[in-house]
């Protein structure tokens, strides 16, 4: 590499600590990079120093530019549901399915005491104060089925004033699923989870 | 979409204009871009602007950050022996075989009337300089197995004095290839190459 000048190895250094990017795509982007002009450079770049600006709602902790995020203001949504999600990629996962019309609260994580995420890691501060004066009637837990979200789970449970609905997302055979290929916990939950038709 | 800010759909859309990334790995690399702090962002995107301040090599064509690149200044290079290239990428392997110890000219493409690709669209102009003042004693043309190649290949013999030896790189079987599923093109010039052993 040292017959390359510092300018292309330092763009694939960066371009290669980028997600699912490698060495070798790195080279094959920063090439075509070379072929770009200087506008359209500049352009990507600024689109890419801008994320430093994003904030998280101070309600939810949805992405937003302002202090509250698109979903929080707006007013067609439910405010009485309320959908706690571990993290944003499965709020917007969520709402790609156009299912929920409620809003969200994003924890962050799970609890996991062994990787040192207790209660204070977690955006639990909000979500009491937000139970008594949002006038929540409706939790829905959309977190993940492991041994830390059925903790994280019961630990919200208990924090939530017993008037309040509190239910959990089902666990089952996702569609498209077949039986052949999948873990034997899901089956299990799907049987547990069944339904007169 | 319209339920995220705009800074992350631009930069969303930014980051899908690389080659090779679509619109779902775009959308994950910038959510995980949010997780980098602003001198992280800012070193990334300073490595990336500083690609339009790439120049060429006056002499061969390559990448360099000065008037020359690193071969052309190198003294342990052979100046007798010239090896022509279509791109940089195909330098950038010739190099990684680590073959060849001559300098290069990077013709920037191959002869092509109907895409409008003539010989004033390539870097021809140095060839005949560098022929002549640079004692070039060898030239060996890399050009790719195409018509546009042999093309380009036959108009360089004809431009370059009768003293000068123009040799072609060998055509046939790579390593590692099975016969099995070569088209019958490289196999027939697999033949055409036999080699006492």
């Amino acid at each position: 590499m040292d017959l390359l000048p510092d300018i292309l190895v330092n763009a694939v250094d960066s371009i290669a600590k980028l997600p699912g990017v490698g060495k070798k795509s790195a080279m094959r982007i920063v090439l075509n990079l070379t072929k770009w002009d200087s506008p359209q450079l500049e352009s990507f770049t600024n689109s890419i120093s801008k994320i430093s600006e994003l904030s998280s709602c101070q309600q939810c902790g949805m992405f937003c530019e302002d202090k509250f995020c698109s979903i929080c203001l707006s007013d067609k949504r439910q405010s009485s549901c309320l959908c706690i999600v571990e993290n944003i990629t499965d709020l917007m996962a969520i709402e790609n399915s156009g299912q929920y019309r409620g809003r969200y609260l994003v924890l962050g994580g799970v609890l996991n005491p062994l990787m040192g995420i207790g209660p204070d890691q977690l955006n639990f501060s909000t979500l009491k104060e937000r139970v008594s004066t949002n006038n929540i009637e409706e939790i829905i837990l959309a977190l993940s089925p492991s041994v830390e979200g059925d903790a994280t789970c019961a630990y919200i449970k208990q924090l939530i004033p017993t008037e309040v609905s509190v239910q959990r997302i089902g666990f089952g055979v996702p569609i498209g699923g077949s039986l052949e290929y999948l873990d034997p916990l899901t089956i299990s939950k799907a049987f547990e989870n069944k339904r007169v038709l």
